[in-house]
């Protein structure tokens, strides 16, 4: 079977090899992938600029959807033919996220999903909604789910709340969508006149352009009645918390998912504490998480929005696109289609 | 000003009659009403059903919105002018239901809504949502709050979660919209074609005759994928609380809203245990759930299903029509329409 | 080994026979128990008066402690030389109670405790507390997490609050050392003298003779001030719950635990409704909430109430020592003190 | 009456004047003060530190207990006689923290409690647990309900789990009884070994020297089982909180209560998100949990550490004191006692 690997950091070391095809073990299951679908965390994965210290070689990438094949000694529950989607720390099933439990990851340090076929633990894995195609089954395992945790278990988003999200990379538009299923107001901040008009089409109640409105916090403030917004969906980091600070309602709670402006921030703590904020660190969530979101999913019938499809050969491709930042919402891979 | 009273209970007591206007005293608002809207609870009363024992004579119905007339000392945040809705305990505000709270309701023993003027506390209002007809604003404090503290308050409602209705009456109608959008699944139970259509219309995924399937409690956890439903809303009592235990998921909520069909009724303690089911009585909801359903009626623009028009003069007419039971949704009564 | 088994139902049947040792398949461990603890509903599955449809022949018994000794396949973070707990339902290990879940448990229809060796999924045991002795630990499956989850899962107990318990059986004594260790006030009702000293002595504010004091729930709600007790740990069923409802308060949470009384009973819905009570069925619960509860077992080095001790060759006499009703808290079977 | 006041910033320009009495108008009470206690605050506001923009003349302090000896029209539940406490927020009554209401505080910009009569809305006091003395009493406004709520409203604080505290200040010694008290294991950081044995004293079941052990962060961890502790509550700001993000364990909460050490802190966004960490500010809390925390108090008869008394003459001294910061717990002022 044929992954894509590298075996030092860098796009360049990139490559598509074999490797044997390996039997599931005692609680495992084995999938044929039918699709992958990437996130910025991979891009970084692959430069060497998330973590270095993952064992080499690897296989990147941690989002995907497969067939199961095989069914390793002492499995419940799952057979074969079964479409199902990897968890993203196949070992968290649920509640607190042990130390040990959040280390091992999808697209390293374990072994990732742009591979032909993926042995995964039974516990990690869920059975992906019907109605989605591959590609955008695919998408489920890591944007839509941390999109799913900040708003409902962490978040305890209440129906009629208004969320702020930010850009339109795959997890804010994840919880665009949710947000405005769940009978709640959204406020989206873009750069561009386009992804504006696609933000509102999928449901964005306001569209702050952060460019011609810099202080783009104080009009959210405002957008959301001069109280503020109940969460914002944080994945800018350094260079966004202060705007969302200035957004956030007292007792609201902001978050933070991402870094992509930056990883240390002087933060104002005495703002935090006299308006009772909330800053919530979200790593992606557990399998039991993942169940609930594809039962909401079926619910919805909402539909990921997935900008770009690639081959299983095109993946530097895909991942160049990615590192572009064009794309709007998910790009997928697709691995296999001969079902 | 006019008051529709009761000196004696029965249906031939109720009198339009003339009361001097009175002027609201500290931390009191003064509404001229707009509009009313019965409730089942309200049929009882008149009639001496519901408490004999409260006070004679008594202004009935505990749903309206009306606009502040005047402001008594001491009162922050209310000015005259605006549309309020009363909330049916109005010295609920929040929290934990103290005895001493919710045994002062609107119409019995408080004086009710069936009048041209009241004075109520003013934190026991809440500002009517504006897209909202008067007609419409007054059908929400009782059934639409129900239906919100059902599902959201006390259910922990989560998004993709299936919920079952019972029948086509306020509460079940406004638990049947709330719970789709709160992108929840909505399985109703009804007797009549038509009235099957109309819910269907509104969002029911699934409709069951409970005529033609007696045993719909087992219908309804076929159709909630074998695992049964998330939460019932009980309006029926004694005769369908054994279909409602079919119906719920282990672990489930039955949220006991009414008793149209009896008051007392031999549980399958058992059962309950066995499956860790939540037997939860809900009394309406405090003034704060009613300010969080209004937000989110703001942002859903629901509206709430008015079946039937009277005017103030026809109140005798609207409560025998609500008697009949021949309504879908609510009943309005036009008080004034002068502004 | 040697278990203890029915082949039919009756204690009459009950025998000690040998069975052949079993290697642990892939998930699995190995115990060789080391000591069991009896609950009521043994006493019930063992006479056919539980489930008479359990699969025969049957080993009794849901509660005990044991020490690993071998490991199956695929297990993670066990090893051998621990000593461990196994939880009621070993296959719920978290979250919701699923159907398929909460239906296997130990003593029936899974084979049980009574035995000198038990095989367990991995999922299913936690590590016992060290400060306790075997016959202590035996003791917390059933009765201390039945305990917890009505009081920490279920409940939401908050320090401040309190907490009426039923008699002296397991869960009553558990619950009332739970509660008072976390900041709470119990109230407790008895029938004989030494039982309300020594209930005292543990810790009980209040204790209630509901011989004396029929009216036993009205006297509780005095003695919480007139506003009534917040969680009722309902262990009696039919004949107790009416006077439960007296004693809970507005809002206030029934944990149906048990129906030593009866399992059938005409509940006043109106009441229910009115107060916003809540019925809480609690069936012992999850995994996870085992291993909370052992980690505030070890912070607090509570003892639980052991009051009689018999060896494995003694079951009989044990049981019928626990149909006789006359123990105060748990009775332990020591299986084997080796180590 | 007489009142401590500033009529500019400084200590110096603190005086004792004379001010006619008032009447409590519609909704307030009007107390004769018994005691006061100081916080942090106090100290800053008199500076000019906290707030410059306060309106002056102010009487600083938040404080207190008094007498109820007038209640004004339309008030409902309070007598005279009564002896209450006022919550520092006395318009923010519970639920969420709405602008409009945390911003009026007592001590500035509202008049505080160094006053020998004090008039409040009378939805914002609650009655003082009687075992108290006066001195006690006081303390529990501000620093005591600051612990309530970083521990159970908004931390969700479990028996069993572990809190870490730091120093010994108001809050952290409140939030080390309140957590033994809950059942819950205790971790304080001190740099003296007098403050040490007395911590211990009060339960602490670790101390670390955080001058001896500057990364008492990790060794926290290390005493937390190596997982982490589940709470922080963090005074310190900007100097602590990176051994507080060491301390914790993933998916914990550090509440951000004060910022002895700083305003401003560069927080390292990576190990916040990728551990699933809490930062939530704390600003006190509202008069329900000031309630609740009361009726804990009641039952645990729990007495607030209160390290040192001054007469209403000496309040300078107090305050001096208190910035000294030599004081271990609460200090008092008895402004009355001729009950």
């Amino acid at each position: 079977m044929r992954v894509w690997q590298v075996d030092r950091w860098g796009m360049d070391a990139l490559a598509c090899v074999e490797r044997p095809s390996v039997v599931p073990g005692p609680g495992e299951v084995k999938l044929r992938m039918l699709a992958c679908s990437l996130n910025y965390r991979d891009w970084l994965v692959v430069r060497g600029k998330y973590n270095p210290s993952f064992p080499l070689p690897l296989v990147p990438c941690s989002d995907g959807v497969g067939e199961i094949v095989a069914v390793g000694p002492g499995v419940r529950h799952w057979t074969v033919g079964q479409r199902v989607i990897g968890a993203f720390a196949p070992f968290w099933e649920h509640g607190e996220p042990e130390r040990a439990l959040i280390r091992e990851t999808l697209g390293g340090p374990l072994q990732g999903t742009l591979s032909e076929e993926l042995v995964l633990p039974a516990g990690g894995i869920v059975e992906a909604p019907e109605y989605l195609s591959d590609a955008e089954a695919a998408t489920l395992p890591c944007a839509a789910l941390t999109a799913w945790s900040a708003l409902f278990t962490y978040g305890g988003l209440v129906p009629g709340q208004t969320v702020l999200v930010q850009g339109s990379g795959g997890v804010s538009i994840f919880a665009l969508q949710f947000a405005k299923a769940a009978g709640c107001r959204v406020i989206a901040t873009t750069s561009a006149d386009d992804k504006a008009s696609r933000l509102r089409a999928l449901g964005a109640d306001e569209v702050i352009d952060y460019v011609q409105t810099p202080a783009w916090g104080r009009r959210a403030r405002e957008l959301a009645g001069g109280r503020g917004v109940d969460i914002v969906i944080e994945v800018g980091g350094a260079q966004t918390l202060d705007e969302s600070i200035q957004a956030i309602r007292p007792g609201g709670t902001i978050s933070l998912i991402g870094i992509l402006s930056g990883a240390e921030k002087a933060l104002p703590l005495t703002r935090i504490l006299m308006s009772n904020i909330r800053l919530q660190g979200i790593l992606v969530g557990h399998r039991a998480g993942l169940e609930a979101m594809c039962r909401f999913l079926h619910t919805t019938q909402l539909r990921p929005v997935v900008s770009d499809r690639f081959t299983f050969d095109q993946v530097p491709e895909a991942l160049e696109h990615l590192g572009a930042g064009k794309h709007f919402g998910k790009i997928a891979i697709e691995v296999w289609d001969g079902r």
